[in-house]
């Protein structure tokens, strides 16, 4: 057991950006602070997409929780499964029956991937939020392209070499630029009986344009630039069925061995472990100083909660949002030891979107300051290097970048957990 | 269908040293090449330990197989299981029942872990082939701290903090070395219950010594190395029983979660495809030209062929020896090709043997000229990168050496496959 120092005790459930965040700020405070995650790591979600297309792997974008706190003593970190939450008695109940006892309670926890009520649709649909999803998409595509070798069924092998990606926000317009270029780039000397420049790249959105919390003209010029790299994008048309078949939309079915989902998520379970009110989405609705109405001790931050701004609006789920908020609650807990505890609001500081298309191009939307193009991408690169944990990963990564975009080498299309036998069966088949 | 260029076609089993050197050698003779593989990959096995030991990560230490014969359009690769062959029509079987026609065939399909009899160990004693098994045995590793972190059993904890490695050969030293120095450097800081430098890394191997294809000077080297990083090592003490529990050896029960199988390797059922005869270790029995006896058109190299030296000795299994052996393959079968049956027989030519003890320490043995310590650490570094595929991987590498051994940082200390859950289920309970 740990000893105990008698201190403040703050629990944090989550270790993405919004979790991290807060542990990070509250350095020097006088607490105790135990993180608890269901995985060892930190993951760069931005960047996981690149995993997905073989162009990073896996340990360029993803730190043990562990070694981020190495050198803070006070901070616990704890592998294991949330339970529930006995609010009354302030105590967190984990999968092995262990009870951890908290002052104050920070929920971090994210958001899962949602199927509008087709979870079934999953199996063939997988979605993109963890390492495990990353590497599975990854090897999924290229098990793609092996099989389309081998088949000598012409039907089959055009279903094989079929990307479907549904849902055109950011992950959708990335993961279908990636795969784009993977196929008529990357690939396209590797193969003798098909050409991969073949391949088809579907990016399927229901709502009327792609990056729909972009500009109307950043939204078309993505369009465009996803089309000169060879997708086809279809908007305003709602994906009705997903099968081992491909997927049917506007009445047509679309033969498709890879769907790849990015059209909806859905909060984490913390509502129901409170036993509070949610959105549609899952999201907790929580005061404007981030906590639960009734109590104070609980905050709920980043895609787990739904944070209403002055104007109406939700602030959006995006990491500078969640690392704002654990920077807020950092702030907030100090204050209270203090004896201050000071009212005011948590007032979301808009930064910009970005996305990128492709190896070569982003947009990039700060309000009054859009950009798109060439110099987007070099802005979107530095940013994103800038923000990786330590010098490693960031030599790591400018260095796999550099090889991707000179000579075209992407140095992480392996399929490693899988055997041939395993990867037949992986792909569903007619 | 590949277009039948009516020229002499070769078949390579096996993408590891033997074969990929077979092919490359193969580079401007006037055949059509098929190679066969069940992954997609060619990996560095001498660096393997690494990954499983966190230093590395996968992508430094495997290349696509398309992407190293990307420029060679004579070369065909194809991911597949082989299930036999037909010696009288000259047919390879493979999984999907297509049957692919060879002129020549060379199998180098290497060869797999042994459990002399005791095939139900594998589950608890895993051993070290794949990529697949390289994470696997990380994640089993650092699930097992965590879970030592979390448990209130003393006596688990003990076993959690347990690791045995059996079979003192290159590859039990080299990991034995990598998770003594993980627990007892890399890790110390990281967590706050127990403390990482307890753990017991225990080395336990049948023979007489370590390393016992070196000289007794450099073996007894190894030993007080190993110890001095922490390591026990059991000489001399065959392991009679690996459960759920640990291992028991010399009547002894040691209690211990993380076993590591390094003790014994089996050849692939090449002789079985063949119906040809074979060694103990399942090996076929070649002439002094690589061939089946009887069938000039069949080499088998590598790991999976057992060649008999002039001084009667074996040819090691080791990487340089298989690749000498690709090469002559090559040039026999240019020779044949030009009319010239030259009669020469394979000629190994032992360069010596390496093998690295932690992160700072290495022997080599090259005859003559031997080396321990830390410049023997060094030559093994420099020989290590040098033969590594690729001006990046060896960067990278480099870059991630450079990193372990200055700040200690392993970058690659994921559980990415894995959930909490899981990792509980993976490992076996009281």
């Amino acid at each position: 057991m740990v000893k105990s120092t008698g201190r403040h005790r703050v629990v944090i459930i989550g270790a993405g950006f919004g979790g991290i965040e807060a542990a990070n700020s509250l350095a020097g405070v006088n607490v105790d602070i135990t993180i608890i995650d269901r995985r060892n790591h930190h993951l760069f979600q931005p960047l996981l997409y690149q995993v997905a297309g073989s162009s990073l792997s896996t340990s360029e974008i993803a730190w043990p929780i562990r070694y981020i706190f190495r050198n803070r003593p006070e901070v616990r970190t704890l592998m294991g499964e949330v339970q529930g939450i006995e609010v009354g008695s302030r105590l967190v109940v984990l999968d092995d029956g262990e009870k951890l006892h908290y002052d104050t309670l920070v929920i971090a926890t994210g958001a899962t991937h949602a199927y509008f009520g087709h979870d079934e649709w999953e199996r063939f649909a997988p979605g993109l939020k963890t390492l495990g999803d990353a590497t599975n998409i990854r090897e999924r595509i290229l098990a793609a392209f092996e099989e389309a070798e081998r088949t000598k069924d012409p039907i089959l092998r055009k279903a094989l070499q079929t990307f479907v990606i549904i849902g055109g926000g950011p992950t959708g317009v990335e993961l279908s630029g990636t795969i784009a270029e993977l196929a008529k780039d990357t690939l396209s000397r590797d193969f003798r009986l098909i050409d991969p420049r073949e391949s088809r790249v579907v990016l399927i959105e229901a709502g009327p344009r792609l990056l729909s919390v972009f500009p109307e003209k950043l939204s078309s010029y993505t369009r465009q630039a996803l089309e000169q790299l060879g997708v086809e994008v279809v908007l305003g048309t709602p994906v009705t069925s997903c099968s081992e078949d491909g997927v049917v939309y506007d009445g047509k079915q679309l033969p498709a061995k890879t769907i790849i989902w990015a059209a909806g998520v859905q909060a984490s379970p913390a509502a129901r472990w409170l036993n509070v009110e949610s959105d549609r989405a899952g999201r907790v609705l929580v005061d404007s100083n981030l906590t639960v109405t009734g109590h104070p001790e609980i905050f709920v931050i980043g895609d787990t909660a739904a944070v209403t701004m002055e104007d109406g609006k939700l602030v959006p789920g995006i990491a500078p949002a969640a690392k704002q908020q654990g920077k807020y609650v950092a702030k907030t807990i100090d204050n209270r030891l203090k004896g201050k505890d000071i009212k005011e609001p948590f007032k979301y500081h808009h930064q910009g979107n970005l996305a990128t298309i492709g190896r070569s191009r982003a947009v990039v939307d700060m309000g009054k300051f859009q950009l798109q193009g060439v110099l987007a991408w070099w802005f979107w690169k530095l940013i994103h290097i800038y923000f990786l944990i330590g010098v490693q990963s960031r030599l790591n990564v400018a260095l796999s970048w550099l090889w991707n975009h000179s000579v075209g080498y992407r140095g992480s299309r392996l399929i490693t957990n899988v055997r041939k036998e395993d990867i037949s069966k992986s792909i569903p088949k007619n």
